[in-house]
């Protein structure tokens, strides 16, 4: 199988990264960038990611198209252990990019019948590509949208959502970019799908296709990685972290064997949200094993202040295993009542649902726990470079709690770097909009409940 | 199998049952109380409720003992579908007891083992006498309590637990009264199991036993049935409720064979726990049916008011299928990663526990979205009998909505019995305290939790 | 001045009152029904009712036209006190009135101005009439309206918001129908204003006038007093309640003297609006007073229960207190900062919205704290008739708990009453839509507030 | 009057300033640093803030010792104006110096009265010293505490609360260290004093008094500004932001005349209550006006969206004025009801931590608010470098909404900060711990409430 190193070694392949306002030749050695990388790698280091399939031989779990509960209990599991794995961050290297193939797969079929298209096929062989060649993949879906009261052909610059351009005999061009693509400039392979359903006026913007990372034209502008350069003393994110992108498509040619949807608007939406009901089911395996950190740092720093027996500490911690178990008590319910499309098991849509905007909706009362337990100190201890100084030792002395000063910082600095730095705004951000936004979980909620067992329940008590 | 019919005519045994200050003869004919039997009775109509036991030949489904996560599933959904059938309102006739009886089972094998006893043997015979009988049975286990904060056997009243007051040859005697027993005057069999843990100083108050409903020196009183005789425009009620008594043991006789917890005090915490944990999943089981009232309730009083297209009315909705769906999630995550003890499959715990916390916590949100969207006419609607007036016609002029005033008026009487009425106040009351009450569920979340793999993460983290 | 039986003679004046069906001869001698009358004479005992106006010598202080804060902070005070004298329930019975009167007195002003009308002169001289014949006032905004996502004008039947239907040279006739008009059937007069902004289709909908309580044509339809016929354990309901009605105007006939409006439709949402606020602004002052009886009932159950000193149960004594305490804070903040119109000090819209929301929002977690604390026995203690039975004894030997069962039962009763009864429901109701609904205050807020400061700020600091 | 230019001067006067492991010899002229400084100095700009006091002639109105409710009010608003004036940011340079004189002032004569000692003459000197000069003054109370489970004299380490180690005649020596002192480095003075209540054991830490900032011992190890080192793109913490130091004492000597308590522990509670009570009042006056910079952001961010009127963006805008407003109320009802103690109005500790309480709980639901109607843009979009290089108009094209880009970017940027940077995560711990954490408030409030009325009302229902 593909190792870590062949696969750091193939980053090295000149696509163009942007980071801090300079062109990053090697982001394998660049000094922050590359733990995004290793972080990637991590996929390739964990032991038990291989199966046996019947047709292609060995190949990663996560290529695994799910036919039944089973296949997604196993799914839920191997997200959240790999998240374990990687210190809790969620690996994304294969896990986003399958969720798109997968919705690919039913959408190719539904639109080969309706239009006598060939997709299915484009997605099969990009399937046994990227399985064979155990590839990582990012998937671009949130277009930059600009106005978002207008749709997509409506606005002032047509490129506010990524369309054709150009249609040639070998291929289409595209044109636009994708915010907030998680991990691309550390993978293989860029999914690229819509993110809303499309009407007739927006046809150029029903589009689909995969593009390598180093596609020409395509561009991608790292955020800054401020809980490693803005947090002198932060622990985890030195291990572990995500990048995300701004991902721009600079007339970007994409071969038609590479392309999935091409202006069927019909089927834009649908695809939409089958890939999004896979990736809620992937963030809430992956959202529950990320808890551990909140829960674990929780019960450490009530331990080391010396409050581990208080009431309201208790209380606290209570909620974040709630919030925790609830997450995966969705996921578990989604696998096992699975819809089934086209022979593939998509989880659950309402359980998948619920539980994602459960967990939008409450991830901020978790970091209200830990802060409350931890006290003000995450927010003003002195930095790294003075534990470092000669002063560290007086510094230490005060800072001590149940335990001495020494053990009881190491703590501290996790739990500031989880509750009182930018990692605690990025993730508070993350859990309210990656996966989609709480309104758009509500929508859907509200929208595809069959509300009929409980109309038909009250009609019959009325008689 | 055993009709409706026998069962209603079995209640009628000199049973000692009183109702606002009186006796009462037979309970299937009282106005009132035959409600609650005949809700109890509708167990035997519903078609889908036998089994082919190996042993015991056709049986009820509730007598399954369950042994995996597809039993636990197949009991979740005869639950909530048997609670379907009765308008929403839970049927609690085998339900409680077969709850009761899987705890036994569990317990009774660990007290036999370590103390060589017999009750395994007396167990189950009471299962194979319940389910070739066909019985319905209550379980009583809140004892009255007395000053809470004082063990029983520390009370001013030593019969505010109930206690083994005698021991004969052929038995034991027992004294003192449990709380709220639902449905015990309209069952054929009660259980008795302790409320809590005990030491070695409360050993008198640690007893189990099963007792028929018309043994002697036993007294039940129920308590008022507002719901019907305070409210004259009352639907549901009328159809289906529960009714709970305060259930007197004035030196009740049980023999030995009905005896299966003896002042073995160190069991009886397990034993509490254990039943809680099955009787908590049967809870997520029937509230998330009965929500379907409420969901049903809110959706078809948001039409007839004509605002169910208003963003607020659309909000209240889609919590509401939070709050149900969160409930089932925990039951379902509950039976597929059940513990098994003693060969029996018990709910998961945690899940069950999770589930239960919310539940509890979140049923005054679902009340308050109801009204939100009912308006305030639930609480100030002229009565039945002014609607049966001849002033009836003029008043419903007035009660139209987007429908006429006569359809828009059924469903507001159903709308305040929900949501102002005493089944409001009964409700909001049973959904925090039923089962065990919140704080009883987040000791318990708190206690058991297994936080070994939150800490070992961030152990790891910290290096 | 007036005295309590003055005010109780006059009841009996012919009015059309319906209870169950029933014409109510005299509403002081019906058995539930005397009690809302004996409730709102009350106001004739309370001893600091009674200043003395320069123009108008000793009047009712509910009748003093508030000029300044402290004319507003004492409005507070002696709602908030009377409302305490009469065991926690609101005495409605000048309050709401004079809430009209005030904005009346500044809508009439306007009016005047732009249109030459003589409306200021109406409602000088109604008020004049009842400050010097001491009378009570219900007030009747809430039309019944029909279809909610319609106008007045737009509705099926015409009738659903209350109409001008004949002018005359003497007056004029309306007909309609208000919802919930609090203490209509046992007040000297009626004041109508409108419930929404109105626009020129719905002008014969733009009406406010004032009627005499028997007048020819008016029909009250009272709301089942389900708290007393319903709960034979009831207390409070049994000293003091509000009732409301459904009321009707057949074709009722209104000099134009006691009209105070009359199709001049761009003003009936400045006259909706500011009748609102003062109501509001009354309303924060009497939830405040009510909610002790939410926190003294905690207090005491916490002690009769023996758990007043667990951790979980101060918590929620907190909660109860926060509740009660935002509520003030926003009616002392309103008085303080008012705005001044035509003279007249009108509460700060902002804080007496905000408290009003918050009001809203979190009454419904005071049930749950009460309830959380008291157990379920609330919901399932046997009735009254059975306490006073021979049974009795034996029933309250079990439900003693830090104190014997007498005195605890003695607090349950009242505990079920605010928590686990048809009261309950009703005040969740109320606490929701009375004096507006929550999205009432929402869009109230939202459009008024003056975002000036803030996004000040915001530009200043962009720079 | 003493200006900006003196002030910064002042503050080059050899104090022991640490950053980053380094001893700040200028602080004015750090480059990061020198922001605190500046912010500190714009006290001396504020137009509004000088009055004449009958005493000592033209003072500060920060030095105005309230003695009526209008006084109260009126400090309110000073904060609340001074706010607005540092781009939304507390000054605090005389703000929770005076908060403590006030509570000192009042112990002292309590003390003296009691103990026949000097306080009272101490603080008034050291009152009209500050006054007259017109310094800037930090408060340190909250100690470094070691384990939160044991009390002063109980600790491993004696040195985990400030502590008298030694007394001569012209003085006391001092040792131990404070935690997160507010502005410490830039304050010309600064006041100790204790965190908690005290027993006769632990004497030795019943002290309280005042030193300059260069006192002889002292250091001060600042908190890493991560908002300005870590985020490139921060606009607010450029202009203001404020410092925290944990303020280490290594035997420090202090004079008599500025010794304020001397081990009479039984006032060792009352005082830090009388500050924290102040000084809670104080918070709710500046986190009120903050609050403009989350809600003017808000707004502004859903203008460039283009998402203003979209009901959820609504719903957002208006849990953001509740909070406000809530915390603005308590403020105005603290001033209006104030205890009056030693001739000192202080604050009515009921509103004023009902606000605070509020205040620690909800800050959270703002930034979630925020957040939702930003986006996900906010955690992942390019840094500053990469707009300001040559990509940087690639970047901008694809950032546009309702408006070009550029000025969406604008606003962009102080929404991150606001709500998806390392300010957010201190802003968040802050709001929670900073004045006292929720348990402090909640333990407070419930020991503090008057139940009387509540319980009066209650026993008079009863009969």
């Amino acid at each position: 199988m593909r190792s870590k190193d062949d696969f750091l070694k193939s980053l090295r392949d000149g696509r163009k990264i942007y980071y801090r306002g300079k062109l990053i030749e090697d982001i394998t050695s660049h000094p922050i960038l590359k733990i995004a990388a290793l972080h990637a790698s991590k996929l390739y280091e964990y032991s038990d990611r291989i199966y046996e399939d019947s047709k292609l031989g060995k190949v990663s779990k996560f290529f695994k198209v799910p036919s039944s509960s089973q296949d997604l209990l196993d799914r839920h599991k191997l997200i959240y252990d790999l998240t374990l794995y990687c210190n809790g961050i969620f690996n994304i290297s294969q896990a986003i990019g399958s969720d798109a193939i997968f919705a690919l797969m039913i959408t190719a079929k539904q639109v080969d019948r309706k239009y006598g298209t060939d997709y299915s096929k484009h997605v099969e062989n990009y399937l046994q590509k990227v399985a064979k060649e155990d590839l990582t993949i990012a998937t671009a879906q949130t277009d930059v949208k600009g106005d978002r009261s207008k749709r997509p052909s409506e606005q002032v610059d047509p490129d506010m959502y990524v369309r054709i351009v150009d249609v040639r005999s070998d291929g289409i061009v595209v044109r636009g970019a994708k915010a907030h693509t998680t991990q691309s400039a550390v993978s293989d392979e860029i999914i690229v799908i819509p993110t809303r359903a499309m009407r007739d006026s927006d046809k150029d913007y029903a589009v689909a296709f995969a593009v390598p990372a180093n596609a020409k034209g395509l561009k991608m502008y790292v955020r800054p990685i401020d809980e490693i350069e803005g947090n002198s003393s932060s622990v985890l994110s030195r291990k572990d972290y995500e990048l995300e992108t701004l991902t721009v498509f600079d007339d970007v040619f994409v071969p038609w064997d590479r392309v999935f949807l091409f202006r069927e608007y019909d089927y834009a939406g649908t695809l939409a949200m089958l890939f999004a009901t896979f990736h809620r089911f992937t963030a809430l395996s992956y959202r529950s094993a990320t808890m551990n950190l909140y829960l674990g740092a929780s019960r450490l720093v009530a331990q080391v202040n010396g409050i581990e027996n208080e009431k309201h500490v208790r209380d606290d911690i209570v909620d974040i295993v709630l919030y925790k178990e609830i997450m995966r008590s969705s996921a578990i319910a989604s696998a096992v009542y699975p819809v089934v499309m086209e022979g593939i098991a998509v989880p659950n849509p309402i359980f998948t649902n619920v539980g994602k905007l459960y967990s939008n909706m409450h991830f901020h009362d978790v970091v209200r726990d830990l802060i409350d337990i931890a006290g003000g100190i995450i927010a003003t201890m002195p930095s790294q470079e003075d534990l470092d100084s000669e002063e560290g030792k007086n510094i230490v002395k005060y800072l001590r709690g149940s335990v001495d000063g020494e053990e009881r910082v190491k703590v501290l600095k996790l739990v500031k770097e989880l509750g009182a730095s930018s990692v605690t705004g990025y993730l508070l951000t993350g859990m309210i909009h990656a996966e989609g936004s709480m309104e758009a979980s509500k929508i859907e909620l509200f929208r595809s409940y069959n509300y009929k067992e409980a109309e038909n329940l009250v009609r019959k008590v009325l008689g």
